[in-house]
């Protein structure tokens, strides 16, 4: 619906597609994972570091913007895009679920939620109309409806109210988004575990209309395997010719089982955060450099990986950064770990542009299966 | 003397000179800055990236290298270059002055130093023949003879006889060192602020020996003014044949102050630590990103820098990423401060090397005299 952006599906094996997601500012080939850079950084990466990892587009959080450096002031300075030094496309989200986990002394109503900053405690309001306005102030590409997730553990009753509140909010976002040629605006599914209500608020996002639709809700707390219920039915409800974005997932297993099951497109703090704790992902599983085990080891990481850190380093070294608080240490391990899943990502394309999901993912268990998963 | 070691002087400019200091492991063009990599990493740098600055060569601590994560195990893993993988040279300081201001319980004899690690509290022990027995382990480039720095303030019979001990372990590390083709010793000369000391020293050096002679005991709180004082005579004790590598300086104007009399090596942390603490040096001065000033600035650092911060990168942001505890901060200003260094380093270079080192200095000064130094 909006001009300069598009979807093109390649390919499908079983629920699974593989295709590219045209912008103004360039191509995004799905499935695709999404580095966060939250604060207008993907922490301990430089923009040309994360590029070179494979990654098409980044995520950036409107929380955290608008309360420091504040999108207004962004926006005199360019627009996200220019601040932060990445000219290719950005997704943001719309505020909702992070007022939800991080902002104290929230008080939700129809119209939207005010809240105090957990920076300086200072006052802020967001409804659809000012999410709507922050995200065009920052320039993203992809513009998120403002959303309410309910705290779990939450009644089937709390779940449809405020799947339904969010709904409205999806109309007025909507409305207020307007016409904005290069830029995106998606629906986000709710509807908890519940595929009845899963079914409903698809059915009014399509009835409003949008570029993408998205499956919140999900990775809040219910285990993977009651996601993966809800993903076995839910992208089904959602129109074939647009992308479908699972928002907050995951760990590789999750991603895998998240592409096998229809999804195009997630984010996830995970492999940033885990490089700063010490923790790496391969394809042998996880490896927690913390552990003594590695002091005297002269192996990468993994030795397949063409990473910097896997080419450069190894384990010995990497423990002794982490252990003496280096920030090499953050540095290289983020570098690896958005490496592996965007290496991940290249491979589940691949598979399913040939047919050979099934292949991939046998694979991709029995590796983990035998390799040295460590305790985090 | 060292096979594989050698130094060619290029040109002279009034006491100022410039070359090349040839190694195994590749060229290394004076006046150089070698930026510290303490812990086996430049902080905050890959060594990529501090190579992309210019620099030539890296120092390490002994001190800390043998306490975490031990020489031995460095020497297990294929020696500290490959270890932090550095492939050029690598000089290393002798751990002296590192026990003097880092560690506890020290006890000092004819022999050498019994100290506690600041990490754990494990006892240790350094003498001239360890020292150079942690410096063979690590593989370095260029070794430093175990010296003691009286601890400030301190008579002159007490500088002196910190001297004559220094004089003695010189002797002893010349011959702990042995032949060792391709690795070169340098020796280090003291005696504080008096000039017979320091020609006593430096004679002392002279009749044992060395590839190279470092001006120690200075940049230890004297303060500039007596520090050049030392440095109008003491670079002329030495053999002019030789290089002269003045330790732990410093600021930019002590570097060119440095250069002006003599001075071919220098090292400090300067650069990288006010990196990580939102101080930027400039040619026109110093940047205190900290200050709100900054805030909606859309200027870089400096307009004319091409190192990445500056290429990149607004004020603005930069203040941005400082006040949100962002990485990304260290990372860039680390970078830029490098890149300055570097810059200046190359910039007196050509000066000396064109006979236009007056020119180049006044210039230096009087940028800074109308730029926008800030208080730090």
């Amino acid at each position: 619906m909006a001009q300069g952006f598009g979807f093109t599906l390649h390919a499908k094996d079983g629920a699974a597609r593989t295709g590219v997601i045209h912008t103004t500012r360039g191509e995004i080939r799905t499935p695709a994972f999404m580095p966060v850079g939250t604060a207008a950084t993907v922490k301990a990466m430089l923009p040309d570091s994360v590029r070179a990892t494979g990654a098409d587009i980044l995520l950036g959080n409107t929380y955290h913007l608008m309360l420091r450096p504040t999108a207004e002031r962004i926006a005199r300075l360019g627009g996200l895009h220019r601040f932060m030094n990445w000219d290719r496309p950005i997704l943001t989200d719309s505020g909702g679920f992070q007022v939800m986990s991080l902002a104290s002394l929230r008080k939700l109503t129809e119209e939207g939620v005010t809240f105090s900053s957990h920076i300086d405690g200072s006052k802020h309001h967001l409804s659809p109309e000012r999410s709507m306005e922050i995200q065009r102030l920052l320039g993203s590409d992809i513009v998120m409806c403002f959303d309410e997730c309910p705290a779990l553990p939450a009644t089937e009753e709390q779940v449809a109210a405020s799947m339904r509140l969010s709904m409205r909010w999806a109309q007025r976002s909507r409305d207020a988004f307007g016409d904005r040629p290069g830029h995106a605006l998606f629906g986000i599914m709710q509807g908890g575990v519940t595929r009845d209500l899963r079914e409903e608020s698809a059915t009014a996002l399509k009835s409003i209309g949008f570029d993408g639709y998205a499956v919140g809700g999900l990775a809040v707390g219910e285990g993977q395997e009651a996601m993966f219920g809800v993903l076995d039915y839910a992208p089904g409800f959602l129109p074939e010719d647009k992308p479908r974005y699972l928002m907050g997932v995951g760990k590789p297993d999750d991603i895998v089982g998240a592409v096998q099951r229809g999804i195009d497109m997630m984010d996830c703090v995970l492999p940033s955060r885990s490089g700063r704790t010490g923790q790496a992902w391969t394809r042998r599983g996880q490896v927690n450099i913390k552990n003594a085990r590695h002091q005297d080891d002269p192996r990468p990481l993994d030795e397949d990986c063409t990473c910097p850190a896997c080419r450069g380093y190894s384990r010995a070294y990497l423990h002794h950064v982490f252990k003496a608080g280096e920030m090499i240490s953050g540095m290289l391990l983020t570098w690896h770990n958005l490496h592996y899943y965007q290496e991940l990502m290249a491979g589940l394309r691949g598979a399913i542009a040939t047919g050979q999901l099934s292949a991939f993912v046998a694979d991709f268990h029995a590796r983990r299966a035998e390799g040295d998963i460590e305790p985090i």
